[in-house]
């Protein structure tokens, strides 16, 4: 089973107070490009795999997603999810990504950001998703990009990568960009859309508390269709 | 229309001593890999799209194709070629293929080797290509790996760089991978593998000459199908 880090008490209380957790999807600054490649989410069927404090669960419901599914490691951000939803057709459950089992043909969108990288065993993730997908379903998610992951000279090294990010020892799963494409179009993905988010010159000069000075992407975000 | 270096005397007189110049694609490291990317050429119909010498053309010849046709925009690179080839199935042409014209359907195989990072009109050419080759017809193609051509913190900054390699003054276009796959899917191919292609660690200490010390991929490496 992957690190659940997001049980660790420092980690959690790092993480809730990120501008991401706090101000939800309009806090992270790669959400209107990954928002642009989803499908339209009307009486569309949504899992969310990895949905932390469940924004993203709650705004698929206002896009008019019937029903949505979020699944967490963490019973931290369940908790917290659950306590700041009211609504019926969204349903929270604690499951580990990397041993996932999902009903055949039951969703229109699986979507997942910034979780596939603490993943051990990506292949089957998405043999798994490719299965819950119905015909024509769409595959959409994030992950931190490769060359933030391992920004050194080691980029063709994959494998675990241990840093200290909000707690020490946090364990995230360097791959390659090839091999998470290689990995979907070998369950059966056709590859939609490609995008290496980094901010740009004019988002960098809006938010200079970024304090970055280079224009390396920090987000792989990729649209499949089942 | 894009640089012509390799009618450039000081930057031919360079090129010709290379090893994958001398050897042809056993002196190109990346060639095991390539060629592992390419369909059966049993009677296939190929284009070459930057043929250099002419190496590939004649391999794909042994390897079964019914004929080709050897595309550059070098008057150095093709008589080279013409002269070193003695087969009335391989035809040598002087093209731009910045503006290239292509009977429809053509081909099976359109087949590229480090020569689309030097075109301004990718897209077009992309175009090209996907309306030049018969429905379930294969595109492969390497180029310098974006983070070969740049390899500084501007990766996210597509453009022209301009290079000292074997003459003063080569201009490539740096595009991320995102967007050679982008422009690829656009233009109507899908996706079927993608290689960021470094040497391993073996092939690292077999040829100490490489003087490579990191593991950083030289190659982007793709295989499409229309």
């Amino acid at each position: 089973m992957t690190q659940n880090i997001y049980d660790d008490a420092g980690f959690f209380a790092g993480y809730a107070r990120l501008r991401r957790s706090v101000d939800g999807l309009d806090g992270a600054p790669e959400w209107p490009a990954l928002k642009s490649m989803l499908p339209n989410l009307k009486a569309a069927r949504v899992v969310d795999l990895g949905c932390g404090f469940g924004w993203f669960c709650r705004w698929a419901r206002e896009a008019g997603a019937a029903e949505v599914l979020g699944l967490d490691v963490s019973a931290n951000m369940l908790a917290r999810a659950r306590e700041t939803t009211s609504d019926a057709a969204i349903v929270y459950r604690q499951a580990d990504l990397d041993a996932l089992e999902l009903p055949a043909a039951a969703f229109d969108l699986a979507y997942s950001s910034l979780t596939l990288h603490y993943l051990e065993h990506l292949a089957e993730l998405f043999a798994a998703v490719h299965r819950a997908l119905a015909p024509g379903g769409s595959f959409v998610f994030s992950v931190e990009h490769p060359l933030y992951t391992e920004p050194g000279p080691d980029y063709l090294d994959e494998g675990p990568r241990t840093t200290d990010w909000l707690a020490p020892g946090v364990i995230k799963q360097h791959r390659t960009l090839a091999t998470y494409l290689n990995l979907l179009i070998a369950a059966g993905f056709a590859v939609r859309r490609v995008e290496e988010w980094g901010p740009s010159r004019a988002e960098i000069a809006a938010h200079p508390e970024w304090k970055i000075d280079h224009r390396r992407p920090s987000f792989l975000l990729v649209s499949a269709a089942r």
